[in-house]
């Protein structure tokens, strides 16, 4: 089969490698139904991490399942599966807590920018469907899988509430997927910052109730003019940069919450200018695996769409224009279809 | 009268100074019943914040109101108060979220550790009793008014629940209140990181279920070893260093929470390293004047004793012995009776 490798910065290959196998009896292999591209993804295509070796690509994933190694219990050949990007073993204290992207056994799903991929963990990191959902279902079922996991994770962090008024810092795809988490959470006023019209467009979709264009400082005060002076309860931040986490702090009320979803990438805090601010921080890689049931049930009755975050669909083999249209702005999220 | 002045560094001088008035209709003037010495008056004491200028010192008080200014109408002269350390309207929205000590209008109390004390802001930081309450209980009234509201603060930012698994780093006053505090909330375990026999005695009294003697990485492998290899649930961090902090970090498991109330001093923290860490952080100044009327009547129902933590009292005459003897650790805390 062919499938994508990186090589370095903006080298991205779609070439010939062996199938899969089970290598552990925890193993289960997956036909993908699709896969995407990650904001992620483009952290090392754009040289802001090392490539030391050629990388595997994709951890986002849904399909069918081929086959299982001996010791895999709860999945079988046949079955739809959603799997999280972080894979886990669901039965360790952190897992039980329902911090499965902390398991003791924690592994980065890779390689599932393919037909087929390798899941290790398949117990505890693939939840089944009842019967092989219908096709049009299939971008948000693979949604669910990081985007948008991630985008619940950040307003659970940021202890979204009914009521609450909410800031997105981000309007990337995992940011429009926090402003869908906050509105399936009840919140009272949802701030999306974006300065690019179809990604407002998508915010305002997903139920945000105002935009805000400008950023940093001004943004700030924008913010703060919107609220009483106060700022928000609850923000989301969705890009993992200095200038957007200051402007995530900055945007909070004193007591309230943040949950920071972009993997941080040069960011330093000093802990007396957190002390002051007074305002509860809560990041990390999402545990897509405790929600996992939860957001498959609410795709399957058809409650909400997050699917319409892709905005470009591909065929696998063109991988490498997904890379380049999100690089680029000119796509939000691209999904592959093997 | 004669009041406490720190000129610079162990320059502590009880000297006469006029006594205060009302400056601002919002004010009140109280006669100290008692006052004490806090750990965060070590700080520019040992010389590690500036000096500037003579600084009129004390923020912990409670006392008699003798007069106030014609805008006060919650207490009146005659009546037994006990105040924040961090003065509030306790009417903006962040007073009305319980982030009285980030108030619109924050002041912090000053000159407390004389007989006659001015309180800015009187209505919204005052709490009286409804009668003049017993000698015996002055001290654990005191107490409420910054070292045990800050204990309480850490339990309540760390999320202590009936049940939790508590470790509180720093042996000082406000970790020891932070074990009575733990206690009071129904935490299941509690244990204190304590290398001093008359503290860790203490520590057992207000509630600890075991000390951990080590500290750094051998006090944080001990906890893992004590809890499975998880950590705690709730982490009290009540001493601002680099080294404790993140000893404190590293004792709360993944998803737990850590409430910080020693002002940071040369904390740097990595923004990687704390997503990856995957930990609720919450801090501040504590909001002491939200959990002023419960933990009064707590103490006014001899449920709680909080005042055990003074193991020194002096006539406030002997104010600089009081300091000395907590600078040299010979007491945990020093009472100062006017």
């Amino acid at each position: 089969m062919r499938q994508t490798i990186l090589y370095g910065p903006r080298d991205i290959r779609f070439e010939e490698r062996t199938e899969p196998v089970i290598v552990a009896p925890t193993d289960a292999i997956i036909r993908l139904s699709a896969t995407c591209v990650c904001g992620s993804d483009l952290w090392p295509y754009r040289g802001l991490n090392d490539v030391k070796e050629p990388m595997a690509m994709g951890h986002e994933y849904c399909g069918i399942v081929e086959e299982v190694g001996s010791a895999v219990t709860s999945v079988r050949p046949g079955q739809f599966v959603v799997g999280s990007f972080c894979l886990s073993d669901n039965t360790c204290p952190h897992c039980k807590f329902g911090f499965q992207s902390s398991c003791e056994k924690r592994e980065f799903m890779t390689g599932a920018q393919a037909p087929l991929a390798r899941v290790p963990l398949a117990d505890g990191s693939l939840v089944a469907t009842a019967e092989i959902p219908p096709e049009d279902l299939i971008p948000s079922l693979l949604a669910v899988s990081d985007v948008f996991g991630t985008g619940w994770y950040a307003a659970d962090a940021a202890r979204v509430q009914p009521g609450s008024t909410v800031v997105v810092v981000g309007d990337g795809a995992v940011g429009l997927m926090g402003v869908l988490s906050a509105k399936q959470m009840g919140a009272g006023r949802i701030i999306a910052m974006s300065r690019h019209k179809t990604r407002q467009d998508l915010a305002l979709e997903f139920g945000a109730t105002d935009i805000v264009t400008e950023r940093g400082d001004a943004g700030v005060a924008q913010i703060k003019q919107m609220t009483g002076g106060v700022g928000a309860d609850s923000v989301l931040e969705c890009v993992g940069m200095k200038e957007s986490m200051f402007q995530a702090l900055d945007c909070t009320r004193p007591g309230g919450s943040i949950g920071y979803v972009g993997v941080p990438h040069g960011v330093e805090f000093d802990g007396e200018m957190l002390f002051f601010a007074q305002k509860n921080m809560m990041g990390g890689p999402a545990p897509v695996r405790r929600f996992l049931p939860d957001l498959m049930n609410l795709v399957l009755q058809r409650k909400i769409n997050p699917g319409k975050v892709f905005d470009l669909k591909l065929p696998i083999a063109d991988v490498a224009e997904g890379y380049r249209a999100m690089d680029e702005r000119r796509a939000i999220k691209a999904l592959l279809q093997p």
